[in-house]
């Protein structure tokens, strides 16, 4: 397994990825932009991007707030968040750039791609989706998803997988109805699952060490998420 | 793969289920019970438990009605059906004597036994889980579900999995939202999973020979509903 980092630019900002793939590998695979929780580039997306390099496919861990900045806590993540929700072009057009920069990489079929996410990051590759990028699948886990903005309609390639703890304090119900109905609608190629005994950022070993209420990890909940997005590259990626 | 006729009891009437098990195979092996779409025992219920015996299960199809009946129509079937809403108690004896029966067998490891069901049996088998029936697992399948019973507090023990097609008109929204709270409220390891563009009967490849509004197959989500289940048999099978 190896990584490299990957410098990238939406024109305004400087972005720092970093790119995982299996170099026992050769010729051209699947490429997934892994998008991380709404503190940065951290090793929580690392990892996940590491395995799926192991299991074959090429992965960039994207940089969401650019020159890989890392926050610790809420308080000083909120106005980069905020911001975002205000400028969902602006989003779009980050989360893009880091779609690009994976499609730039020499080790990546630029026709079988999928971006995946988790809890702001999971937000982010739904917005992605939304802009019509060609995408084959998006997956979010625990995802802090927004309904639709105006223009949205029928542009979602990818088909989408929703994975969402079933107890999560943070995504509100009629949010999830939103989206749910706006895939429905759309006839996109859509599943959500409800984990149950799940609250937000279940996949993250470290979720309780934030502070947060109504933050934490789910082994089981992890597991099945984690399978049920292999099997969706399975059936999009062949 | 072979097939034997097993008859059984609950006292009351007498049920003609058929049993499917590989006997390349030896020793004890899970178990799974079948319960059928509202018709009753027939070819679609068979092949599913085919399919589970060549998975390496046991695999019991229980007859519904009794002797064996297959209705062809809701009109002839409609009376049997209202008369187990009436008495819930009695069908939750039918699907337990479906359950003895399986364990009856020799080829089955009674400490590893699931129920899965389609439609109407979709919701037997989450009535025999509320009835504290020695499930790993249930796993419903455009289940027809109903909210529990005064007393069911508690009694689940299996692991449940819901399989939901996402615009399934003959389940309400409020009663899938009440099943949810209360695999909630009793801390059951649960999951339902939304599967988009899906109706009611997507398992069945005939289902749109009834003449039921509502009713039709979708490959996708019978595909993505089946692995689903042998996702969860993985888990708790081992």
């Amino acid at each position: 397994m190896r990584s490299r980092q990957i410098d990238y630019t939406d024109g305004a900002n400087r972005f720092i990825g970093e790119f995982f793939w299996d170099e026992g590998q050769t010729g051209r695979r699947p490429g997934v932009v892994v998008f991380p929780e709404a503190f940065g580039l951290n090793d929580h997306a690392r990892e996940r991007a590491r395995r799926l390099a192991d299991l074959g496919f090429a992965a960039l861990a994207a940089d969401p707030h650019g020159e890989g900045r890392v926050f610790d806590d809420m308080a000083s993540l909120s106005p980069s968040i905020q911001g975002y929700y205000e400028d969902r072009a602006g989003w779009r057009r980050r989360a893009r750039a880091g779609l690009d920069a994976l499609l730039a990489q020499p080790e990546v079929d630029g026709g079988r791609v999928a971006a995946i996410g988790f809890c702001f990051g999971g937000a982010t590759c739904l917005e992605l989706a939304r802009s019509g990028a060609p995408l084959s699948a998006v997956v979010t886990f625990h995802g802090g998803l927004l309904p639709e903005m105006d223009g949205d309609a029928g542009r979602i390639a990818a088909s989408v997988l929703i994975c969402h703890g079933a107890d999560d304090p943070l995504v509100q119900d009629e949010t999830l109805k939103a989206v749910m109905d706006e895939l429905r609608r759309d006839k996109v190629d859509w599943q959500v699952n409800y984990l149950g005994n799940a609250v937000h950022s279940f996949t993250d070993p470290l979720a309780g060490s934030h502070g947060i209420p109504g933050l934490a990890y789910d082994e089981v909940a992890e597991a099945r998420s984690w399978t049920a997005m292999r099997n969706l590259f399975g059936e999009v990626f062949g």
